[in-house]
């Protein structure tokens, strides 16, 4: 594909993911020659203000999507099923799909670019990762490089974001509401999330994990191209607005001290090391929200793997690493 | 130590664990005949609200604290240290004392009601455990008489109550002007606790670890009489009012189920078992607070660990089982 003035398709434009995706193809200098936000009926031919002016909805068919270059999806997975192949067949568009709908799909490449980017350069349909998944994944990947991961648990704190601008919207009134001792209301999530924690993200499975909770598996042994890696996590919804956290404990097949490590992940790509304890700094939403590097830190010998293992802090953007940074990363990594 | 017409002195009755402490024995029915609230100079004098009725309180000398039966400190470690053996000396009181001061002495044992109660008949000195310890511990402990625990790692989601009413009050600030745009401020917490995460409790060790995290390893092992038990921390402050939650893995000696655990569980004292999560029931901090019980839920097969593992999540009030409950049930536990 040239890297010149691309038509870019972006579909679900004014979700919370669809807004980053576009400010950050802006902020990157991403080869925009022409911009098109699908929508459907409902919002086609309102006008949406952004980096790149004031832009008109226009109506989602397969025939006008398949004219771009790149398209985005960032909607569900039932309309990525549906759309996306119909969209990227034959001579059609290069379709990044931010739904899980194809994660799995093993004709289908999941792209974390600092670690599987090639991939980008060949495929038509291609998977941006879980959330959650990404913003371990950026951190996890130097280490597994260097020292080898044996074994890793995974603890989330997960904000209303994830579940998009509904979600950051129903977080926002539940304190309000909270806060003059009113009743706290439910939609978005199962129960309220204000003054809460709940240990509930997407469905539950028959093994008694959530899918959120076995995105975080699958996903990350897919993109590692580790199909046994040891790995666990419990997804959980904490009452922040934005930035995931993840604690996280490895243990690994070579000895690692915590400066070997520091030393690994300054130099990495996607990362920012944020471990000074004794100047208080260490990974937080309030410092990483709105930032493309995910945030690590807390960076300790774990007491039970001794030196064979670490335990360590990440917080990550997820609208931005966990969402659309990544997704125009791939895109970058397409025309590289 | 007769059951009958106790005199009780609470040092730190305007502190949150102070009155939760008077409600909790008035609620569970403790023999108080008399009860002295104790101060400094500053609150001597004023009277407050109970629910033994209205209080003065009395200024503190050791004197006045030597004459009670009991006397629960709910203040700092410093007053503690300095205190606690001259007002237990000899034929003076029995001091539960709440802060870290004695917890790792050899002398004073250190107790959890459900699991080592029987200390409390012979000592005059006793700690009351941090609260992150004291509610997981609750939970592991019939886990570990049934199936023996070789690994335990505990990631925390600790509310704000954690410091005190200023934690809780300045987390209510923080909200209301993140809420409005305005600036949230931070004196209590070493960041803005408000619509963030802070990976750090307590003050760092030089191992990398906090004392908040370290106190879980050092306690739990003293409480269940294992020196070497392999357990680690991750301690975060995360923006709830009250009731602190905790993701835990576990690598068992025996093989378990997640049916067994649940069997064990639902018999365990001191333990509520909320497990459904068909019907969206699992421990979260708006069922757990107020409550006497810890919640312990999410229980399912580790993928690591398979057939010899565990993970679940648990929710325990910190201002009751994590403080003025578990210090008044050492309190029954002295007198049974």
């Amino acid at each position: 594909m040239s890297a010149e003035n691309l038509h870019v398709g972006v579909i679900g434009a004014t979700g919370a993911v669809g807004v980053e995706l576009i400010n950050v193809m802006f902020d990157r200098n991403f080869p925009v020659g022409e911009l098109t936000l699908f929508a459907s009926e409902r919002s086609a031919g309102k006008t949406l203000e952004t980096k790149y002016g004031t832009k008109t909805v226009t109506l989602f068919s397969v025939e006008e999507a398949r004219k771009c270059d790149i398209v985005f999806l960032a909607v569900s997975g039932d309309f990525a099923k549906e759309y996306a192949p119909q969209i990227a067949a034959g001579d059609g568009a290069l379709v990044i799909d931010n739904s899980s709908a194809f994660r799995l799909n093993d004709d289908v490449p999941l792209i974390v670019p600092e670690i599987n980017g090639d991939l980008a350069k060949t495929a038509k349909l291609i998977a941006n990762p879980n959330c959650t998944t990404a913003i371990a994944a950026v951190a996890l990947w130097p280490l597994h490089q260097a020292f080898g991961l044996k074994k890793v648990f995974v603890s989330t704190y997960q904000a209303a974001s994830g579940a998009g601008q509904p979600g950051m919207n129903e977080l926002r009134e539940g304190l309000a509401a909270g806060l003059k001792g009113e009743e706290i209301k439910a939609e978005v999530f199962s129960h309220p999330l204000a003054f809460n924690v709940i240990p509930h993200i997407d469905t539950f499975q028959e093994n008694g994990y959530t899918r959120e909770e076995m995105k975080v598996t699958w996903e990350t042994r897919k993109i590692f191209g580790v199909p046994d890696l040891a790995i666990s996590c419990t997804a959980v919804r904490i009452p922040t607005e934005r930035t995931h956290s993840e604690s996280i404990v490895v243990e690994t097949e070579k000895p690692v001290t915590p400066q070997a490590a520091r030393d690994v992940l300054a130099k990495a790509r996607g990362v920012k090391l944020v471990d000074n304890p004794e100047k208080l700094e260490y990974p937080m939403p309030i410092n990483a929200t709105k930032q493309y590097d995910v945030e690590v830190g807390r960076i300790r010998t774990n007491l039970i793997f001794g030196d064979h293992g670490l335990e360590l802090f990440v917080a990550g953007d997820q609208l931005l690493k966990g969402a659309a940074l990544n997704a125009v990363q791939i895109a970058e990594a397409s025309i590289a």
